[in-house]
């Protein structure tokens, strides 16, 4: 959450120039993203969010991201939109880094989600599954099962200081994960990184998604096990059934689950704990402590991880499928 | 340039329900002011800054940065005016900590200053200076000739690891400043931090004055000293006498300086360079390198003082009254 690069009002003023939205008022940096620079720029034209795109977002991926936005926001999901210069790239330079103007999306991300909450937001992940069916451009997902042991093996023999035992954990859990990993499931864009911070709500109303800067190609149903894993857990790592239950209706409600991708989830949620334990307990390992950027707990993902793996069906998360299954 | 405190959607709607802006629609963390949290805030009756006091102010203080914000907007003067809730005290309390939500004002502060924008300065200041006289309120300036050798003191031996030969050369000055520091000369509310990210300007004309948090009572030619400081120098280190002539004149336009002040202008500028030597060398010495705060070098400081040191008279800084003199 930080503003890396400092912009010059002349660089900004002739940049913004290319959009006809009127005479630059003002621009703030904004708390926001962890990968990139972010303003809040207000012109005669509206308000609007400036990205910078810094060195941890690969270049090459940009035209993906800012093409699911535009294929996105073209089909009625409330996410920011690039907004398109009178002439030339969507995708400008400013300070020596690509940059991208988009809307300004109205609401809050809620530090207290609810069931509610948690209903919605599965109901807006099947939505964006859907919508994103036909987009054509398509990039990997680097953070999913081929990409842990990497991060495992970059951790070294630290996980020990983490947690005694972790490492011999983490192994067994992986091999496990790999062996079994399914190949046959329903693929497509996910998100990858829907947490509560990236869903705004108005007035009790979903309003928007933001940041896809983790978005990318892979099974569905690990969109909506990563989903469970950052909404339905209690402060006190206790699973909330109701909070499962709701999401799971919600994205069933909209993109109706088969059969296999509800048998499959407690193993996709085992993985989607797993790929944030790893990369929690990697930047644990290798952030130093008096680094500005404030490292999230691993173990907080060790224990959902330890969860799934005791969960025998979806039914432990609280849900049954409606009469006959589909 | 940090938000420090995280503030809930819940507590934030509760505590501008006493307003009557409307519904909160958006608030992000800003990187703006280095003492405070500060968010810009969307409500259906517009937008607005929303400061959250930290620990380094002190709440006694805010009474005071408050009525002078109250004093000087009612004035005339383009500041951040503090919001009246329908009831009870401009000063609230969010997330345990004394806060207050100011008008936004619109324009951006330079990082390439002119001549011009020297000249505004001037003006500007000397406009504070003018409509602050008759503000009833009093806090002294805990960073003025008094406080600077505690802060020395509380160096150590570091100077010299900085730069050799510091430590004596910082005594010397020290002992000088103390001993010939004027006493009589006008005083009032200062703003005592006056540099270019605390002044807006929109399409060319200062647009307002920001972060009051260092206000407080002294002499009123040492807000000049400092501004000549902050503005006048070039990045090579030389002073810029277009831009010094600039800013006295504005600065004499608005509120005529006196012979006596014009003669002090040196020894201020001596003391307000070695006041920003001080505070850089306390901050170099004490603050971790790996902290998230950027250390300003102050050896930027350390030339300035020699520069001014070696300033004869006000003609140095490219002034020359018109006409007979006061």
């Amino acid at each position: 959450m930080a503003v890396y690069t400092e912009v010059a009002e002349g660089d900004l003023a002739a940049f913004l120039s290319r959009y006809g939205v009127g005479r630059l008022l003002s621009y703030k940096g904004i708390a926001e993203g962890v990968e990139n620079s972010n303003f809040l720029v207000r012109t005669d034209g509206g308000t609007f969010i400036l990205t910078l795109y810094e060195k941890r977002v690969d270049r090459n991926d940009l035209p993906f991201f800012i093409g699911l936005l535009q294929h996105l926001a073209a089909r009625g999901l409330s996410c920011p939109l690039p907004v398109e210069p009178r002439e030339g790239s969507t995708l400008g330079e400013l300070a020596g880094r690509p940059a991208a103007l988009f809307t300004f999306l109205e609401g809050m991300w809620t530090r207290r989600p609810s069931a509610e909450h948690c209903r919605d937001v599965g109901r807006a992940l099947a939505d964006l599954h859907a919508k994103s069916a036909d987009f054509e451009l398509v990039r990997p997902n680097a953070l999913s099962v081929d990409g842990w042991r990497p991060l495992f093996e970059g951790c070294g023999d630290d996980a020990d200081k983490v947690s005694d035992g972790l490492s011999l954990e983490i192994a067994t859990e992986l091999a496990e994960l790999e062996s079994r990993w399914p190949t046959d499931l329903p693929g497509g864009v996910i998100h990858a990184d829907l947490f509560p911070d990236n869903v705004f709500f108005l007035s009790g109303e979903l309003s928007g998604l933001i940041d896809f800067y983790f978005a990318c190609n892979d099974i569905l149903a690990y969109d909506l096990a990563i989903c469970l894993c950052a909404w339905c857990f209690e402060v006190d790592g206790a699973f909330n059934v109701t909070k499962g239950r709701a999401m799971i209706e919600g994205y069933d409600a909209v993109r109706p689950l088969s059969d296999r991708e509800l048998e499959a989830l407690p193993l996709l949620a085992r993985g989607a704990s797993l790929r944030f334990l790893l990369t929690r307990l990697y930047d644990w390992i290798h952030i130093p402590d008096t680094s500005f950027v404030t490292k999230k707990d691993p173990r907080e993902y060790l224990r959902k991880n330890r969860f799934h793996r005791g969960v025998a069906s979806v039914a432990d998360y609280g849900f049954r499928r409606q009469g006959p299954s589909a």
